[in-house]
């Protein structure tokens, strides 16, 4: 299976390191924005191609893997290179999930190409988690706590206010609550509750920190619904003690069984990864494989993970997973 | 959805309770090898017949959930109805799954139905959790801790000890065990130390209880791979404390990602039951949607939990399930 990278940041970097971890398969190209000449590939004599040639390469590719940005570059990139090649991403903006989908259906089905979207942990194995417990337990609750982990979004945030150098924001999930949901407690929680967000920000120079703090605490969306905790430190330090990209987090359905619905139930799945773009990038490249296979099998359009056999995901043969894995 | 149950003990009940909860299904038949007429539902006004008719009701249930037991009912059941009626099984012996999968294959491959087997939370359950977190991280370690929980096995087991009049086990995982494992220590676990086994016996008067807890604990597969504990309790306090059949377990898969598999990742899934028959019909339930709706499409002979999208669980369209739970 020849597998095909838009776009060489973290998950693009992720994703080649999934692709060596993976027997079947091997790395055809590197496509990039940048000057092809100035990207070096961890991977040796794999070449790397400007995104304006992609096209020109469809037939030595069997599934391109699409690590742009969810705000501006994939719903322009997914629809785009559908009509080109099998594609898959990571596109995380929920409520614009429809649309995007609807647009990449389009341009997949016109071509004949498979398509799947929104893969990763969330939205990705967190979705599965919540589709199979909602199905297997309709009346209950849905819980998701997400971290410890370090949310990109919120240290930009903190990057942007004034007189900060630089900055890493944590989403830490609140103890008491998950513990309280774990018990089967069905707890009523808010914002608040549910998590904390620590900050560890590298001030500029004579900047006023009791002002950038506040700054932080009150911002709207971000920080303020929630308790925020932040410490200055040095560059050296952020560099030392925060340089990882760990996340992770916990789906949970609480539900009845029975006749008088008297019995208890909970659910729970959870994640702990040290690297947040290399599993996204593993879980990615194990739904490159369905899709290569549904495309074999004349399965066309936009998929979800709902949408895909749990088979498709393995290098094994039906016969070995029922027999290793069921 | 027309449901119809064959076998009605613990799991047959709670298949019905499921059902009762699933809006767009109604149970159709039960179906029992008892005199029909004594055979009293929860359900009103649904029909108990002798399962010797039952291919006279053919058409009248869209799909058989076959509830009887993995030794030497379900071999012979799912293939004979599969001829008749898209069926779905518990089937649990791991040992025996490839030639019970070859067997219904052949009968409903035949009749164009469509059949799941081995289907509940292990396998099922687990069996998805195992299988989706294999192909995410191909370079990692499998744990199941299962409990803690009542085995069905294990309690037979005591009761056939001579001088004992009633029993019930409890499998528990070992709780450093299974925080080793969450921590991400990768331990080499055996037999002993994963899971201890915790016995409550109500002995025959007069019986040598010193002889039973000797012969419980030394007995060779069940017992004496293990740290057993055995508890001499009254016939009262068995009915009062240990009347109900909790299970639960843990399913995790620690691994690395990374260019040098630098970074660890732990996946856990868990499950806590109140009632291991209840929620295992439960799981069933779903499963019977997909089944129906598979065969509806032309997908026919013998699934696994494997071969089934998610989507086909749920009651709620593609545009739904993609909006509230991607």
């Amino acid at each position: 299976m020849k597998i095909g990278i838009l776009g060489y940041g973290n998950l693009g970097k992720g994703v080649e390191c999934a692709v060596k971890n993976s027997a079947d398969m091997e790395l055809a190209a590197v496509f990039t924005r940048r000057d092809p000449a100035s990207v070096k590939l961890l991977t040796s004599g794999v070449p790397v191609y400007s995104v304006n040639d992609a096209k020109k390469y469809k037939d030595q590719v069997d599934v391109l893997v699409i690590c742009g940005g969810s705000a501006t570059d994939l719903p322009k990139q997914t629809p785009e290179y559908a009509e080109y090649f099998n594609v898959i991403d990571s596109f995380d903006t929920h409520a614009r999930i429809p649309e995007h989908f609807a647009n990449v259906d389009k341009a997949a089905k016109n071509s004949k190409h498979t398509a799947l979207i929104s893969c990763g942990w969330d939205p990705g194995m967190f979705s599965l988690a919540r589709l199979y417990a909602n199905c297997i337990l309709p009346d209950g609750n849905d819980y998701t706590f997400w971290g410890k982990g370090v949310s990109q979004g919120h240290s930009d945030a903190i990057r942007r206010v004034e007189g900060v150098k630089n900055g890493k924001q944590y989403t830490i999930p609140v103890q008491s609550a998950l513990e309280a949901v774990r018990a089967g407690k069905n707890p009523e929680l808010t914002t608040r509750q549910k998590h904390t967000r620590e900050c560890f920000v590298v001030a500029e120079e004579g900047a006023d920190k009791a002002k950038i703090e506040k700054q932080i605490k009150e911002m709207p969306n971000y920080f303020a619904d929630y308790d925020t905790t932040v410490h200055f430190i040095s560059e050296e330090e952020l560099a030392r003690d925060h340089a990882g990209i760990p996340h992770g987090g916990f789906v949970f359905r609480t539900g009845k069984t029975g006749w008088n619905k008297e019995y208890n139930n909970v659910i729970e799945y959870s994640l702990k990864l040290d690297s947040n773009p290399a599993f996204t990038s593993s879980v990615l490249i194990a739904y490159a494989r369905a899709v290569y296979r549904m495309n074999k099998e004349g399965l066309t359009g936009c998929k979800t993970v709902f949408d895909v056999a749990p088979a498709y995901l393995s290098p094994l043969s039906g016969e070995e997973i029922r027999a290793h894995l069921l």
